[in-house]
């Protein structure tokens, strides 16, 4: 397992982590055939979706708070918004991983989500070894 | 890793694959403990739902809809609704295998979900290797 | 795989499963780097999220009800509603295991969510293997 440090900025955010585990996929130098992401994190999250236009992460973010609803919650932390949100879009990524690096479509990036930032957070990540030959 | 052609035919769909996801974990002719199902796109996703009742499908369908908040986003494709509900049902999945085939509870299916079709689509089918007796 | 039998008690609950599949891996007794978690069932869900302030989880299945939009589903069973929240929150997760327990954040615990109780429920525990030295 290898962990990724971050530093969020704002209340919610979505940070590109794809260079990062990339990073880490090389580093490891195993023959992997999926790499799993982990946030061990209750008030943040892990998803994926297109990284070319910054418009897309704006309209997710706006989309999302749309989707907490105004009622009064219990917990006295004030964050409830945030673990409603962890649970939606949840905490852990499986990612096809090819000749040591991650295999995404075309327009896809891996983020972390932030939703009770800012502060400082990390990600696990796990290397799954391929099928052998039967 | 197993790639698997799709062709959806309305904007939002759910297209059954449990079938096509069997035949390819077949043909691999491994001894797998699990499949990987992901999805390459950023405005589609796949679940894990009931596939005996239709009405169950046109519920979903139904129901993802009203989360679309009426808010204007700025992406302009124009489909940031796609990219929202792709983030909330998830690109990916891991289903247990036995005996080379897809290990479901009895009223599961496992659906591509398009959310900006019609288009052509993939599948990436990834068979994870099992614990060997330590 | 190991099958871990369940009793919900209400109709929406979210019970803390973490000591279960914590002793299932220890009767596994294999190295696993990771431990996959399956609900087979269309009506329930799998979510990690805080186990520490009951209030959490208060606030969780308020928020998610509201969820629930007020239009006329057409599967007569009449839980249409359990089927939509389980695409949402998800039938499966990946948790890293190290020495042979699972590795969870400081607040994280995982639970099966029932959304269509209560009932006798089943969920299927698979340790995936870790990579090998190359």
């Amino acid at each position: 397992m290898i962990e990724i440090a971050l530093q969020s900025h704002r209340r919610r955010e979505m940070i590109d982590v794809t260079p990062e585990i990339n990073a880490a996929l090389a580093a490891a130098e195993a023959e992997s055939a999926a790499c799993h992401i982990f946030v061990p994190h209750t008030t943040a999250a892990a998803v994926i979706n297109e990284n070319a236009d910054p418009d897309v992460v704006r309209d997710l973010l706006t989309a999302w708070e749309k989707l907490i609803p105004p009622v009064h919650f219990a917990h006295t932390e004030g964050n409830s918004d945030a673990h409603f949100l962890s649970t939606l879009l949840g905490p852990s990524l499986l990612v096809p991983v090819e000749a040591g690096r991650l295999r995404l479509g075309t327009w896809q990036g891996i983020f972390f989500v932030e939703l009770d930032g800012p502060r400082s957070r990390r990600l696990w990540i796990t290397p799954l070894p391929a099928q052998r030959e039967s």
